[in-house]
């Protein structure tokens, strides 16, 4: 199982990747895309896009996490939102890959144990499990995290949520 | 200049290219395609993704026409809604088409005059000017409307939107 986990938003894209062998996680890779000076929405979802599809093919990815979004106070920046995840779909059924979603909180739940955590206590735990550096971005270490929510739902199996 | 309008939803996606020549326009093909019985989004997305791509190679599409969807109660409906945009947003950087966004009321009002005028109402004006006969379904009479918005917001300039 190679799981690419991502988190798009319209200025930064992170991504991790995590692959399982012999009952042992590894990072494959992590970083951040910084779409934030394409001129347009339209440039943006297009240089993701690409991005993305990239990284799968390179990493042979067979599971994609996202986090869904709630319900933003601004109903523009929500919709943006999704028009960004609406590509990572796309990229899934293009690539034969597994998609699960995860909750902004359910990521922090599963990461640390408290719904509530801030980005640097996810990320703390992140660096801590894969002895990594601190990334510039926040966005890394959140795909980091995703990642893992994913990797822990398949192996929990269908029905399994925790 | 060839106009592509689209209502995409996430059961059925309406279309509709229109063609300008000699200062006058023709209806050029329409119709509504079909994605109710897709098992997934993911699959959904990755079906109209596939087809209305096709469909702007084949017209050679230089434009494309959408309707932005205004906050919806259901903020699952609405995201979902954003996840089928942002692949119109897609074809648009990859088929290098500019992208024109129109809220249903201002579909209305540019078609029928009237704001708050029904999907009858639409389709009425729209079977009038092409002389068709009423498609089985409102998407695609939608569709054109929306294509024809967008023709006349080129037209009327950079800035003009009236």
């Amino acid at each position: 199982m190679i799981m690419m986990g991502v988190d798009p938003g319209t200025r930064y894209a992170g991504y991790g990747v995590l692959k399982t062998e012999k009952q042992k996680t590894f990072l494959v890779e992590s970083g951040c895309l910084d779409v934030h000076k394409e001129k347009t929405l339209v440039k943006k979802i297009g240089r993701i896009y690409e991005f993305i599809t990239e990284k799968v093919k390179e990493h042979n990815a067979t599971h994609l996490a996202i986090e869904t979004p709630f319900l933003y106070r601004n109903a523009s920046t929500f919709l943006k939102l999704g028009y960004v995840r609406g590509i990572l779909y796309l990229i899934a059924d293009q690539n034969e890959l597994e998609i699960s979603e995860f909750s902004p909180s359910e990521v922090k739940q599963g990461v640390t144990g408290y719904g509530k955590a801030t980005k640097e206590q996810v990320a703390k735990v992140v660096l801590r499990l894969f002895h990594i550096k601190k990334p510039q971005r926040d966005d890394t270490t959140d795909a980091i995290a995703i990642a893992l929510c994913g990797l822990w739902r398949v192996k929990s199996g269908p029905s399994g949520r925790n």
